[in-house]
C-alpha cells in the first residue's frame, strides 16, 4: 500500500505558498531568485516552472497547531510561512556543507548559483522568518518568535553535531538520539506549537502541541535513516544503500555498532576500511547492521515514538477534527512509503 | 597627528564584553569555540587568549544611543551584544565569500575551522543576536529587534551586490553608493538608534540617531575605501594598494571610471587585463584613479557625509556630554589613521 498525502498537507500548500511567494519576493532580487529556485517555483534562468515546492509538511503542523487552539489555519499562516523558511534556511546551509548536489531531483542551489549566493540565500531566508513573524506585532507572535530562534538554535547545534560525528569512531547512541532530537525534531516540535502560539494559545496547550512534534520529529529521523539504508531508490530519490556508501553515522549503524554483537565487529571493520566500499562490502554492511539488531532497534523505537506523540496528541484538549489530521500526518510521515 | 580612540569605545568594550562572552558561551560547544576564536578571546586550540575582542564601535555607539534617551550605558547593553553578533556573523560568512584569509592580523575562521564550522557559527551568533533581544521582552526590545532584522537584511542585499559588481563591467556610482548604504550604513544607522529603541525612545528620537548613523556609515565607507588604495599597511594591516590589486569595484574606483575623464579610459583599460598586474600597473591604476578625479570625489563625499552627520547629531535634544562622544566616535572613525 502507498501512504496517501495528508489533505492537510495539500491545504496548506495551497494557503501557505502565496504568502511564502510574497515574502521571499520582498528580498533583494538576486536572493529572491536563489530562493525561489531553491523552493521549486523558478528554474535557473528565474523563470517561472509551474511547480508549487516542497510538501509544506511543516506548514501543515504550524495551521494546525493554530486551528488547535480553535483558531482559523489562515491565523496561522505567518507562523506556518516562519518555519518554512527556517527549514528552507537549513536546507540550503546543509547542501553546501554536505556537499550535496542534487535535493527533489534538481541541481542544488549552490551547484547554479555558487556558494557564495547560497549562503547569502540561507542567511536571508533566517532573517526574514524573525521579520514576517516580528511584523505581526502581538503578544503572541513574540512568543512564536522566541520559539522559533531556539529551535533554530537547536538545528545548528544538531547540524555541529552531525559534521563532528564524520571524524569520530565513538560516537554513542544517546549523542546520536541528541543530534535527531536538535537537527530534526527540534523544528517538528516549533511546528507543532508555532501557530498555537501564534493565536495566543494558553502555555500547556502549547506544550503539549511541542511535546508531540518532539517524538514525532524523532519518529520522522529513525524512519528516514531506514530509508536511507534499506528505502527504494525510486521512493527515496536517491541510490540503494546511500547512507552505507556515505559511511553516514545514521541512527540503525550507531545503534548496530554499540550492541557489541559479532556482527558489530564486522560492521565496525567494514566502515573503517580507508578504500571505497564495493557493492558486495555494501551488502555485507546492511545484513551487519540488520544482524547486530540495529535495524530492530530503530524500528521499535521509531514505533515507541511514534506511541508516544500519539499519547501526547490525546492528552490535549481540541477539536477532534484536528486531532484527527494531526494523526493523519504523524503516520504519514513515519510510513515506510510516504 | 594619530587620532585616539575615543574613550567611550574603550569603556563599551569594558561593559559589553563579558555581556558578549556569556551569550556566545551559550551557544553548542564547538560554536561557542569557533566564535570565541574569531571574536580574539580563544586561540584556536580553545585556550585564552587574554585579549578582548575587538574595537567595539557598534556596541560603543548602541550605548550612546541608550543614553541619549537619558538612559544608562547598562540598560543598552543586550543592544549593543545584538549589533556585535549580528556585525560578526555577517564577518564570519563574508570571509568565506571572499576567500579572506587573515583578519585582525590573525587566520580567519574558516581556514582554522573549516567552512562548514564557520558558515554555522555565522548561522548561530545571527539567531543569538535576535534571541538576546526577545528575552528582555519588552515593547522596546520587540522595536530593537525589528531594526536589527531590518538591518541584517540590507546588510545581506549589501555583499549580495557586492559580489555580482565583481562579475560586472558597468557598475553606476549610484549603484556602488547604494550597495555602500546597504552593507556598511544599515547596521551602522541601526547601531546609532537600537540603543534608544530599547529603552523606549520616542520615535522621532530613534528616527534622529538612525540618520546620523547612515550618514556617518557612509562616510566611514568611504574613508574605508581611501585607505584601500591609500592606506599605510602598518595601519591597515593589508599590502599597499591593496583593493587595486584584487581590482575591486570600491568607490573611488568606480567613481573615477565614471567620470568620463581620459585617466577613466586607461584606469578601464587595466583593470580589464586578463593577467595579473605589475607593481606598476597598480602604481598607474592608482595615478589614473586621482588622475579622474576618483580620489577627490571621495574625499569630499566623505567630508559632505560627515557634515551631514554631524548636523543630524545638532538637531537632536540628547545630554551634551552624549553629543560630544557621538562627534568624538565620528570623527575618530572617519580620520585617515584611524
Amino acid at each position: 500500500m502507498t501512504a496517501t498525502l495528508p489533505e492537510a498537507v495539500t491545504t496548506a500548500r495551497d494557503l501557505v505558498t502565496p504568502a511564502l511567494r510574497t515574502a521571499v519576493d520582498r528580498l533583494a532580487p538576486r536572493m529572491s531568485r536563489v530562493a525561489g529556485y531553491h523552493l521549486g517555483w523558478l528554474d535557473e534562468h528565474g523563470r517561472p516552472t509551474g511547480a508549487g515546492g516542497g510538501k509544506a509538511l511543516r506548514p501543515a503542523l504550524a495551521l494546525l497547531s493554530a486551528q488547535a487552539a480553535g483558531s482559523t489555519p489562515q491565523r496561522g499562516v505567518p507562523a506556518a510561512v516562519a518555519v518554512e523558511l527556517v527549514h528552507n534556511f537549513s536546507l540550503l546551509h546543509d547542501d553546501i556543507m554536505d556537499g550535496d548536489r542534487e535535493r527533489r531531483h534538481r541541481p542544488t542551489a549552490w551547484t547554479v548559483f555558487g556558494t557564495s549566493s547560497a549562503i547569502l540565500a540561507g542567511d536571508s531566508l533566517l532573517t526574514l522568518a524573525e521579520e514576517i513573524l516580528l511584523e505581526e506585532g502581538s503578544q503572541g507572535a513574540y512568543w512564536a518568535a522566541r520559539c522559533l530562534s531556539a529551535a533554530t538554535q537547536r538545528l545548528i547545534a544538531g547540524q555541529t553535531a552531525d559534521l563532528e560525528f564524520e571524524d569520530r569512531v565513538d560516537v554513542s547512541l544517546d549523542e546520536c538520539v541528541t543530534m535527531a532530537s536538535d537537527k530534526t525534531a527540534a523544528l517538528l516540535a516549533c511546528s507543532c506549537s508555532i501557530g498555537a502560539m501564534l493565536v495566543n494559545a494558553p502555555p500547556r496547550l502549547a506544550a503539549g502541541l511541542a511535546g508531540f512534534g518532539a517524538h514525532l520529529g524523532l519518529a520522522f529521523q529513525l524512519v528516514d535513516d531506514l530509508l536511507g539504508i534499506w528505502g527504494a531508490p525510486e521512493v527515496t530519490g536517491k541510490p540503494v544503500l546511500s547512507d552505507l556508501r556515505t559511511r553516514k553515522k545514521s541512527l540503525p549503524v550507531v545503534a548496530a555498532l554499540a550492541a557489541g554483537a559479532p556482527a558489530s565487529a564486522r560492521l565496525r571493520e567494514l566502515l573503517h576500511r580507508p578504500e571505497p566500499l564495493t557493492e558486495e562490502d555494501l551488502h555485507e554492511a546492511a545484513v551487519a547492521v540488520e544482524g547486530a539488531g540495529g535495524r530492530t532497534w530503530v524500528e521499535e523505537e521509531s514505533a515507541r515514538q511514534l506511541a508516544a506523540a500519539e499519547e501526547c496528541l490525546h492528552q490535549i484538549d481540541m477539536p477532534d477534527h484536528v486531532r484527527q489530521e494531526f494523526l493523519h500526518i504523524a503516520r504519514y510521515v513515519t510510513s515506510r512509503d510516504r
